[in-house]
């Protein structure tokens, strides 16, 4: 049994991820606040059932559903799906083209496509501090340096800051290794943060004018999931200030739809960019699976998808504000966070002193009370800051969340009254 | 726009695949005989949609159809795959552990991760020649080189001569990074020969006796479509042969059902290799898709995929005979090539002095008579048999199979009379 495996190959450690998951089979009792799933009792099985029952066995384009698709992915959804990014982006109908679209396994299937295609080991993306965990993994996996941009406390990108890095990559030679920079921009995961279309052609700016070379991936992945309205701003597709840049824009139907259909999609500025991805794409896999993504077609074509969207907002906004309210006395204990305008977290931040990684004291509190949380140390690329907690409202019914919140609650008063000791 | 790509970016250009489906979209009247898609007229769409309609909206289980699965893959979709290797096989039930097996997108997706973790580019697999197409591919893009083993005239790998290139790559001090062999064992894509479980041991005892560190890496996508019996003979994860190399037993769901539920599975012996392809995978897409495990799980265990089996067997011997028959005066042209027991595709051999590459002589010719089929040399490392070609009797209904295999006769006859002036 003695492989020799390839760099990659021996690059693997084991995840955060298995962590979590070991942590949530090791005890049934557990509540988990930690998952990023979405809610089991809003997913819209009779809509997919309707949906599977009306194609029509006695013709081609009903059988069809169960053939092999393209490996780029149905036209008719990038057509559906690249419309629905021009309403949000307030431009005119055919502003942007389904050629530049590709479906993939999930969104994250497009950020490693993107990663493998732009980075060597070694090689340098910039990120937002906290950003999204598993595209942390994702550099880790691809032997990628994370290299974290300077953050104004607002959430926003110190945009002066950020220059004045690029200006020192370049006087350390290290600028040509530095390939993308990674925003997640619409309530956020992990902190529910959009980022201001401001800052956004800022950061174009600063590109074209001093490293053109470095691709704009946006991770729009919970833009879909607003509780009030929409947020305004625009993303990296539009406006003059991304021009001559090759900027992904990524997104998903997972969390807001079926998280069992696994259908991610991505956009891309960069024809050539866009071909290698595909070529990839097409040793990788050969294209997503054919029926997810004509079930997906029927249900945005025939409305279902906006429907669902209307339900669906809703009650992660009610599940939101409920475990908001029973974790409030944490305010009492030095906690401080936000509530959310869109997404499926909420982001605390522990009063001074108290560390919530794996291992912590406070950790061990949380599974002696048998509730599970995100530590906040995942979501930095060099594990720096270790106060931060990411709770998730999406999977837990409301009375388990009130009493999952119960229990984060206990964990924090017991760590206070030992430490009081 | 101008991006710095990475070395495996720079490395990918268009695809022969891509040119097989230029060649199909410029001429909507043309007959494919290449694509090695499956029989739309006999896709299981009522069994689907049976199985869909019967996922109960009111249960937490019925739901959970819609929600994420695992990284691995459905633990009871694994568990039925491993019996039926095991039947297969005829080795004691539970002798295999689900334990070892994944889900992946498609099979194609289980021969990545496994390439991707053992080579580095410029490290070596050992490939039969001819070999499946789109394997070479993979290698090509990950910039890993294809070695051909020696092969005798019945197909069978040449163990004697193996061993001596073995050796011979041992006293070059290249051993080291072969890294895999790579077999298409059942009903092979684009031969249809099946290999002999002798010479799988052969294999075995060279590779334990010489270069324990090569896995063998074995590709059974065609075993369940056999026309008359199954093929008689183990697979590597059977037998004494094999004690103490690393196997990987790849197959697929989408060729015997439904090429639209995308799904492969893949079993490994080393439960190392397998955590280090499981990391790579929670990186690429963190699991294959939900809905499409759930709707085969129940298919097997309902029966119903084996009741499809039975039909689609049925349907691809009658559609292999009529293509047969049909280009049968090509033997008196100077082709030659045997009938299929399974799978999907016929093996012809041209004449000698006929090229059947991409831009021949006979190529042009079947364009002109609007049938396609896939050149043999595209089976080869080096492309450096130019006789081959490969006709796939998957896609077409009975009539346009004689009418295919009516064009191809067609553009021999027009070779032979072009070539006589």
């Amino acid at each position: 049994m003695e492989l020799k495996y390839s760099e990659l190959g021996l690059r693997q450690k084991g995840s955060n991820i298995d962590q979590l998951m070991a942590d949530a089979l090791r005890d049934p009792g557990m509540l988990s606040l930690a998952a990023g799933f979405t809610d089991n009792s809003t997913l819209p099985l009779a809509e997919v059932k309707a949906i599977v029952g009306e194609l029509e066995e006695s013709t081609m384009v009903g059988r069809s559903a169960l053939q092999y698709g393209t490996n780029q992915g149905s036209p008719r959804l990038r057509n559906l799906l690249t419309r629905r990014i021009e309403v949000f982006d307030g431009v005119a109908e055919n502003s942007y083209s389904e050629d530049g679209m590709f479906i993939t396994n999930g969104s994250q299937q497009g950020l490693y496509l993107a990663m493998q295609t732009l980075c060597n080991p070694g090689d340098i993306v910039l990120v937002e501090e906290p950003t999204y965990f598993v595209f942390l993994e994702i550099l880790r996996g691809l032997g990628i340096e994370a290299l974290p941009t300077p953050m104004l406390d607002s959430g926003e990108i110190d945009t002066p800051e950020l220059k004045s890095l690029l200006g020192n990559l370049s006087e350390s030679g290290d600028l040509e290794r530095v390939k993308a920079l990674y925003l997640v921009s619409y309530f956020a995961n992990p902190t529910g943060h959009s980022i201001e279309f401001n800052t956004k052609c800022a950061l174009g700016h600063i590109l074209r004018e001093t490293a053109p070379h470095i691709a704009i991936i946006e991770d729009a992945a919970y833009r879909d999931l607003y509780f009030g309205e929409p947020f305004d701003g625009g993303s990296v597709l539009s406006g003059d200030a991304f021009d001559g840049l090759s900027v992904l824009y990524s997104s998903t139907l997972t969390k807001p739809f079926a998280t069992g259909l696994k259908l991610g999609y991505s956009l891309c500025s960069n024809s050539d960019w866009l071909a290698r991805m595909l070529a990839v794409k097409s040793q990788q896999d050969f294209g997503s699976a054919n029926f997810p993504q004509v079930i997906m077609e029927k249900m945005l074509e025939f409305g279902h998808f906006d429907k669902h969207l209307v339900t669906i907002r809703e009650s992660y906004r009610e599940k939101m504000e409920v475990l908001n309210t029973s974790i409030q006395p944490l305010k009492d204990l030095g906690w401080s966070w936000h509530t959310s305008l869109g997404g499926l977290y909420l982001w605390l931040k522990a009063p001074i002193d108290v560390s919530t990684q794996f291992g912590s004291d406070f950790h061990k509190q949380c599974n002696a009370a048998q509730v599970m949380y995100v530590p906040g140390s995942l979501c930095y690329a060099k594990n720096s800051q270790l106060d931060g907690v990411r709770l998730s409202y999406g999977v837990l019914e409301l009375d388990k969340l009130t009493e999952a919140g119960r229990r984060f609650l206990s964990a924090a008063i017991s760590l206070k009254e030992i430490n009081l000791v």
